[in-house]
This record gives C-alpha cells, sequence and structure tokens, in this order.
C-alpha cells in the first residue's frame, strides 16, 4: 500500500458527499478501504534475499542491513489496555454519519465500513447505528423489563432476574429497513458503506421472549400479538407477530459478540428479532405487552411503510427479503492494475440461510457461482467468494442471493415492476458496481 | 444487582493474588462479574403496575410517578465514537494482568474475564495477551513476509498482496499452552479469568498457508516442517509440521472479528495454527521457511515442554487436548440465593469438534449431559449449559468434554498419572468450583 493511499485514509469524513465534490471525497477515502490494490502488486513480489528483506524493514540506509525498531527494542506491555483497542493505522476504518441525510444526529443513522470487514462479524465498536432520540447509557442496576396485558400475573423483571435465565446465543444479521433507500432515487450513493452499510451481524446472548411470557402466563391463544417499548425518548414501539415469538426465535438479549451490548445498540436489554428490520429489534426495552391485534404505532404507520405504485402504503412487511452486495470490489475503490482479484461479499435472507450466490462481471448475462463460507446459518450473514482475472476492460460486477426458500434476489426492473419508485424501504436489488477501464469503481444502475 | 456489588465491580484489579490477601481481593473482584446472584431475586419478582414499573426507573419522590432523564430528554447523537466503547457501567470488566506472575509485563500474560464473557466470540478488546519482549503497532506499508528455504523461488510479499489473494475466515480458539499451568501446583487460583483465562475464540480471516509455499515453488517432498518467525525482539520462532499446512488449515491472517487484528494479537500479521497452542501462532510473522527437519528453537527445547515423570522432558507437545470449564458459577461467585441457576462454560479440542460435556454437581459421582450451543465448529469454542438447583448444601460442580475422536477430559488423578506433578504447560484436567453453603464458591481440586 503507498504512502499517498494510506494517507488518505487518514482523512476526515466528507462534510456532504452527494454533490460532485462530495463524491471524489468519498472515493478518495474509500480507497484507503482495507483493499487497495498496488499497481504492480503482484510483479513485485520477486525474489530477494534475507538482507533484501530485512532491509525492506530497514530504517536507514538502504544498502545496509539493519533491524527496525521493533525487532531490537522492548515493546508496550501486557493490558496496556484492559479493554484494547485497534491499530493506529486503521484509524480511518469508522462508521460514519452521512451528514445531509438528516438534520440532528439524534434522529439519524452511522453506516458500518462494509469495505474494510472480512468474516460475517461486525466489531461492536463499528456496529452500524440508528437512534430516533439519540442514545444513552442507562444504569442497568436501576432499568426494569415489565411484562403486561394479556397474562395472568404482570410482571417487573430486574436485569440479574433475567440474566438469570437459561440463555442462548445466536449469529444474527441486522438491517434497518430503511438499507439501500437512497438507491431507490438512482442517487449512486458513491461506496458500498453508504450503499449497504446499515447492516452488522453479531454472535447475540440472551433469553428467548418465550420464557417471560410463560412466566407471566401470557395467553397465547388470544394474544396473537406482541407489543414492545424502548426507554428511551422517542417511545419507540413495535407490534411483533406471536408466531415468531412462540417458535423460540425472539430473544430478550442483553449480549452481543460475547460481552455487553453497546449503550449505542440498546444496553442493557433490546430486542432481538432474527430476519426482522433493525427498528422492530428495540433498544432499552423496558416493556412487553402481550395483545390481540397489531398496535399500529406512529413507527408502524407513519414510518416503515412502503409507498405501491397504486398510491396504498403496504404496511407490516418487517421481513427482510433475500439480498447480497459485492463488498470488494466496490464503489471507491480502484484496481491498480490488471490479473488476479478475489470478488468477495455478503448475502443474507431474513426468511432463512442462503442457498446460492451467482456473480456477474458483465452486468448479469452470465453468472458463475461463488464459493460460500461456512458456517451458513440461519438469518446471519453468509460470506461469499469468487476468483476473477480482470482483463483491463469495463465491467459490471453483480452478485444474485437465492435463499433456502428458493427465492431469488431481483434485479432493478424487477422490483420496479412490483414496487413503483416511490418507496424508501426494503430495497433488495441487485447492486451494481462498474469497474472502468482506468479501475475506478463506481456505482451504477442497470437494469 | 445490587449498589455494594456494581461498585464492586469498579474496584481496581489485585496487585497480588497469591497469597490470602489477594485471594480475597480477586474473590471481592470477582463478584463483581456479570452472573451475581441476588438474594431473594426471583421472589422479588412480583406483580407490579406500570407506574410502580416506572417508579422504579424514576430518580424523584419514589411516590410520585417520574420517569428517568433517559424516557424525557434527548440522547447523544449518532458517531459520537467513529469506533464505539463498552458502557461506563461495564468498566470492571478488563483481561486483567497477574502481577506476581512475571517480572516484567513485556514479557507476561493479560487474562480474559471468562466468568463475564456469553457465547463463543471473545470481544478483541478482551483477548487474552502474552509477549516475549512487549507488543507493537508496526506500520502495515513496511511490513514485509518473507518465504524462504527448501523453495524454487524465494518470495517477500507486502500486505497488499497477501490481501489480494484468495482468503478464507474460521472460527478457532486460541489457548496458550500454559493455561491453567498454576493449577499444576494447587494452588487453587481463586477466579476463571486466572486459571483459565488464557483462552479466547475469533473469527479469523487470512490466506490458507499452502497458498504462499505453492507461489515461492516449495518443496512439498522434503519440505515436511516449516519455521515461522515473528518481528518482534523475542524472535519468536516455531517449528509447523507440514501436515497442518497442506491440509489448509493454517492461515496467514490478517482479520480477527470482523477488521485487522489488533496490534497486541500480532498486527498486521500472525499465524493461524487451529488446535495447537498459541505459542505457535507466531505474531508480527516475517518468515516462513520450508525445512526437512525440526528446528528445536529456545521456544520449543527450553520453554513450551513438559517435564515427565521419569525426568525427560515432552517437546512438540503443541495440540492442545481436549477441556472444559464452567464459567458460571465459578471461583469468586456468590450464590445468595437457593433455586434455579444455568450452569454455563465453554469446551474445546485442539483435535476437532466437541462431542458431549456432562456436568457434575457431586464432585464426579453423577454426571448429567449438557446442552451444547450451535454452531459446534471445528477446533472452536462451544458453549455449554445444563439447568440446576441449588438445594442450599455445598456442592462440587465439574464438566467434562468428549472430542470428536472419543477422548475424554481427564481428572487430576488420571492426568497426574500419566503426567506427574512437576510440569507447567498443557494442564487439561477437569476443574472443580465448589460452592459453599454460604453460596461462595471457591477453586478446589479433587480426584
Amino acid at each position: 500500500m503507498g504512502e499517498a493511499t494510506r494517507q488518505g485514509r487518514l482523512r476526515k469524513a466528507p462534510e456532504h458527499f452527494l454533490d460532485a465534490a462530495g463524491i471524489a471525497r468519498v472515493q478518495e477515502e474509500a480507497r484507503g478501504g482495507r483493499r487497495d490494490f498496488l499497481r504492480g502488486a503482484f510483479a513485485a513480489a520477486a525474489a530477494v534475499t534475507a538482507a533484501g528483506a530485512a532491509r525492506a524493514q530497514g530504517d536507514g540506509d538502504p544498502n545496509i542491513l539493519q533491524l527496525p525498531e521493533h525487532s531490537r527494542g522492548l515493546g508496550q506491555g501486557v493490558a496496556t489496555d484492559g479493554y484494547g483497542k485497534p491499530s493506529k493505522y486503521e484509524a480511518n476504518v469508522q462508521r460514519r454519519p452521512s451528514p445531509g441525510l438528516t438534520q440532528t444526529r439524534q434522529a439519524s443513522v452511522s453506516f458500518a465500513p462494509l469495505q474494510s470487514l472480512f468474516g460475517i462479524v461486525t466489531p461492536s465498536g463499528l456496529h452500524f447505528e440508528r437512534h430516533h432520540q439519540g442514545w444513552w447509557d442507562i444504569d442497568p442496576t436501576r432499568h426494569r423489563l415489565m411484562v403486561n396485558g394479556l397474562v395472568k400475573t404482570p410482571k417487573v423483571f430486574t436485569l440479574d432476574e433475567i440474566m438469570r435465565l437459561p440463555s442462548v446465543s445466536r449469529f444474527h444479521f441486522i438491517e434497518c429497513g430503511a438499507n439501500t433507500g437512497m438507491e431507490w432515487g438512482n442517487v449512486a450513493v458513491p461506496s458500498v458503506q453508504y450503499t449497504h452499510g446499515m447492516l452488522s451481524c453479531s454472535e447475540f446472548t440472551g433469553v428467548p421472549l418465550v420464557t417471560l411470557l410463560e412466566m407471566a402466563g401470557a395467553d397465547l391463544k388470544k394474544g396473537r400479538f406482541l407489543l414492545a417499548e424502548g426507554a428511551d425518548g422517542s417511545s419507540m414501539t413495535r407490534t411483533i407477530p406471536m408466531e415468531l415469538i412462540t417458535s423460540g426465535q425472539v430473544l430478550v438479549a442483553y449480549g452481543q459478540n460475547g460481552e455487553m451490548l453497546r449503550p449505542e445498540n440498546g444496553y442493557p436489554l433490546r430486542l432481538v428479532v432474527p430476519g426482522v428490520q433493525g427498528v422492530s429489534w428495540v433498544k432499552y426495552l423496558r416493556r412487553l405487552e402481550v395483545g390481540d391485534q397489531p398496535w399500529a404505532t406512529k413507527d408502524e404507520t407513519v414510518h416503515y411503510v412502503d409507498l405501491m405504485p397504486d398510491g396504498t402504503h403496504r404496511q407490516y412487511t418487517s421481513i427482510q427479503e433475500c439480498k447480497s452486495v459485492i463488498t470488494t470490489p466496490s464503489g471507491g475503490q480502484q484496481l491498480l492494475d490488471r490479473g488476479f482479484y478475489s470478488i468477495s461479499g455478503l448475502a443474507w435472507s431474513g426468511r432463512g440461510t442462503v442457498k446460492q450466490v451467482d456473480v456477474s462481471v458483465d452486468g448479469g448475462r452470465n453468472w458463475r457461482r461463488a464459493l460460500l463460507q461456512g458456517p451458513v446459518m440461519d438469518k446471519c450473514l453468509t460470506r461469499f467468494s469468487l476468483d476473477w482475472v480482470w482483463d483491463g476492460r469495463p465491467a459490471l460486477l453483480q452478485s444474485r442471493a437465492v435463499d433456502s426458500t428458493g427465492y431469488v434476489q431481483p434485479n432493478y426492473r424487477q422490483l420496479r415492476e412490483v414496487r413503483g419508485t416511490r418507496s424508501i424501504y426494503h430495497n433488495n436489488a441487485i447492486q451494481t458496481w462498474k469497474v472502468e477501464a482506468n479501475g475506478e469503481v463506481r456505482n451504477v444502475q442497470v437494469s
């Protein structure tokens, strides 16, 4: 990686990215992503001697064998940080807001840097954020969870009471219903961080919600719906269908990637509703009410509804349909020479497991089957990859996922036939990245 | 969780823990672990009204309904941290050194807080540390990896060249060969953080080492061994048998839990040798040499050898045998009332998957089969759990794992029959936690 590129990675986030200058800045920034394709990288891998290798690491006269400081000196001791942090050279790998997108930072989004991530786990420090009235670090000793409504015995649980119950740990993705929302308008947001970065994946730990309902003696015959309510000022409330709960899938979670939830993600308690859009994963969870019909709260009537071609609103379309995206190479990155690349990306489905991913380098004319990285888990991200030799001509990179129900991810033409063009939420269309002859990678839409 | 307990969690790490006062301090500290069992917790889960629940969260007169500040005000905005961190209330969940154990912090260990962790992923900020001459944050643009020895074309790779190759991501545990080493001496280290905390588990991403050997034209017939060398001042060198490499298991890794390796764990490159003790996972990896016999380096002759009963040293015993430990309840924790507990712990094997875990509450007389949490992966931690109702009498908690080869984790009598009592490394015996009648949990050894 060249010095210039590395320095580029340390540039601050752009102020606005939807104008031409902003796009240029983000492209500059994305060029500093983990996969920078150095010109002549492979050609440079020539034979050298041991002395040559040492010189490459040395900091003095290149003709004199000199070991770098870290091979001669004494480093830092253990527990310099009781809680460690990333290398200073990775400072540019950040979740980033889109300043033009919302009027305040308290009702806004920050996007996970998908172009810089590997595998399927999202580091909790880079997990995307979506707040409706800002985030809080709530004292867990004072937090309570109430279960009421159609129950024999309403209950209030402390965190310790919940943590004493049998728990499960499961890997699941979480995606905001508005992820990829700007692409409805063919805005061509420049990088995968901003097109698909309201997506993360963690190992969540918690108590199956059904356990708490059983303890409260919930009427599971009449009680076909559950209202989940958060403790932050937005009073987020969402209706959850009871069949998701009685199947044992929905968790009242306190753990994420081995530790307690992070404050931005609902510490000390959040709902985990696998496969369902993020807004239903209510954060700072304080109340669960069992009822006999959906609540039609503000966040399921005014927001998070789909405006259809006939002018009606589609409601309660909560399940995130099968979707995929190539994260490398992706918008804003640059291929600096021809030759071998490993195309890599993520696939997921709110209805089950990913069964197959196909990749096209010619805009959907021809497809090749990608390799799926195991373990392939239910309602979880799956990493795919495919070998590719770039011949230096323009290319249109696409990925298309198929889930365990047989559903095939649509292209934009297919999606718009059903959904029209005026939606904000639930865009799961095939993403296209165009590789220009000069190696620049751009976001384009093709049908 | 009571105020006193929460405050207890914020106490600083003990200076020394092997004397009586130190043990008392660690017990105090461990009592603040994630699972604190509040007296009368379940009895307190009585019915209350909505107003009562709100009062429980309020900060004013308990008789006046008042919502807490976080339910009334505006919280913090997105990307307050471009890279987030845990709640301030979790500040006591830290990796901790054992100051009495080594003379310097540069050649030492910090232990992961297993008693506070969930599931199988170890947050990278809490990953255990083992340094031989301190840790460094090495500039990745200047780092090189050389492949030499019995190869047609010696090669030097930049990080970008390695990251451009096809990669894999896999979940694996890493355990220091000296983990649980103090228990050979029946020292009864007080908490699971110090008995078993040189153990972590991550999703690692990297290039199969065999790919690099093929690119260099390695002689895989004569070249039956590989030397891996680190770039830090300790010049850590370890011999890796070629069969582990040609099977595709050994990775030259740059990614951990979705992001780049942390500096303390070898950034920008480390070896991942699944199933093998941590010392062979060479950090700051700078050189790989193909050879026709083991190198017998200092760290495989003077250190990391097993002193056997007949006075000989057993060498190259690198594979971590099947092992397990209960993390909740564990030493230093306290059961504050009788009744239901979910016993939970971790099992692993360097030879494959965990097939079965049995749990005893009477020191090994009777065993019950524990539940294994999926996915159960090769050479990876597996979380197990078992429901238990404590009757208030003293109990001896043990877990015993069986791996996919049929190997059964030994008790101390069985281990000492083969290994004697003078080893430091490779202690995989069954751990016993004694629950006293007053609820205190202590580390004891029974055969």
